[in-house]
């Protein structure tokens, strides 16, 4: 495995998800193990996360079997995060029939003395003040950033506005933004976030691709156009995965004063191709067999769809 | 003016529009009008149209002064189409207030002799037999192809599918395209619209952007982000004047065999940077102002914001 190394922090969980072409009724999910399945595939990813005593040895065996790191995985007793919701006819809605945090609730994220000087972190959507916890656990990092959701901006503005201003980079969707920015103009939200930190801005916007600003480029990718979309679970926490994995591997740093903006650009594609394969079937079942070779042909095709 | 000539059939209307950042009681609109005045920064546009004697000579002159050719603009007596519509504060939704088709009811394409050897043809959204009509008055025509909305979609299916039999290309937005080919998918969607005839299909997504399909090659263009939207009023059709009149500039000619098919790409772009210019101003106020420079700049805009 080539590159510098990543830590991610979130949710490990359950699933049970109903789209229009089937159902699974407890499936490996939540945020972290999107986002560490899909950066696996670039450079060496060791996780924070909790789960219960009912997380099974064959999931442990898959994510370790992807090369993830799972000495900062911790077990307590009690249930894992379980989470389940249905995805309408056109996939556009999904409506969340329940969310048991189970001993996700009492969360304090730990971090094994071996991770502390790990370059790369990604702080996966929890409380804002534990991603800041987190943080302070890694003086030497040098990419860090994150995702947050509608919750934490609204109802825990002035602790995620302190926490997003020690960030490399925020990755949120376009509705976040809105609601972080209090701008419905995407370009002049974005404008107002980078005032806020960050200074790099990756705004996912679903099936309709994404967007990457910083004072420096703006760059705008269309989504990839799948024949069918199985199951959208988990496609933004792939995303994610892709593009602080891309970074990872390439030992891209911000901090040098010298780096190549473009490589900020193709790990907005690569976060595009690592999204789009998730949606192909259900829950992480993609990652049992994606090759490495596959995602790289996928980001070929973007240059020839997008080339004029 | 380079390229070949470009014959635009549609409607010329007046247009009462209220969107958040002001109201027009009464501006010069019409799908032709906007397809003209965006095509004529590429090519020699000439229309055909009906209006009343209530068509003010202001507007005629304004149209003849951008260079576009009035000869096939038929005045009757009456009232020329009068639309009014306001839009949602976040310009997402639209609601028609009004629509007076008056002289427009019994617009029957009457083609000048001078524009039946004209190479190129746009037929811009009216009943399919009239869009047929126009295009047996023109044998010799090289590249042809139109609009179409959900009314012929549902109510005039056959004559629609008759009609689109012998297009070049077909340019939809979206839901119609879902709508024609009755499938939610836009890419098995692009498939079967394919099979109805047109051997290149190209889809309006409005602020997300645009796709062009074909066997051969599938193309596809994020939306240019905006810093104010004034106005959407006519941005659709702004693209298919720039999309086609770019073609024409460019004199492509898909039945000569050995074409180079980023063009097709090009155009889509030309089309963008044409929409985008539209909704800076109401109605086609923007067009009073607006260079080839400043087109062009656009144009380079899109390779840089898309870049990797």
């Amino acid at each position: 495995m080539q590159g510098m190394s990543l830590v991610v922090v979130g949710s490990v969980a359950y699933d049970a998800i109903e789209t229009p072409h089937g159902k699974r009724e407890r499936t490996l999910g939540g945020a972290c193990t999107y986002i560490a399945l899909s950066a696996s595939y670039f450079t060496k990813t060791s996780i924070v996360a909790v789960v219960g005593d009912d997380f099974a040895a064959q999931d442990h065996t898959f994510l370790a079997s992807k090369g993830v790191d799972l000495e900062g995985l911790e077990h307590v007793s009690g249930k894992t995060f379980f989470w389940s919701g249905v995805y309408s006819a056109d996939m556009n809605d999904r409506t969340t029939l329940k969310t048991d945090l189970n001993v996700f609730a009492d969360f304090q994220p730990k971090l094994p003395a071996s991770y502390s000087s790990r370059p790369y972190l990604f702080l996966g959507n929890i409380q804002p003040a534990l991603q800041s916890g987190v943080q302070r656990q890694m003086p030497g990092v040098r990419f860090v950033g994150g995702d947050t959701m509608n919750y934490w901006i609204s109802d825990y503005r002035a602790e995620l506005l302190e926490t997003i201003r020690y960030w490399d980079f925020l990755l949120i969707n376009d509705s976040e933004a809105r609601m972080l920015a209090k701008e419905n103009n995407l370009r002049r939200a974005a404008q107002k976030i980078l005032d806020m930190g960050p200074n790099t801005l990756v705004i996912k916007r679903g099936e309709y691709g994404a967007m990457l600003f910083r004072r420096d480029t703006l760059f705008i990718v269309p989504g990839y156009l799948l024949e069918d979309v199985f199951d959208p679970t988990g496609a933004g926490d792939c995303f994610a995965g892709g593009f602080v994995g891309y970074l990872a591997e390439r030992g891209f740093d911000l901090r040098n004063g010298h780096f190549d903006v473009h490589e900020l650009h193709r790990a907005v594609i690569y976060g595009s191709v690592m999204g789009s394969f998730c949606c192909e079937e259900f829950g992480v079942d993609r990652f049992r067999t994606l090759t490495r070779k596959e995602i790289d042909q996928r980001f070929e095709e973007f240059r020839r769809f997008t080339a004029f």
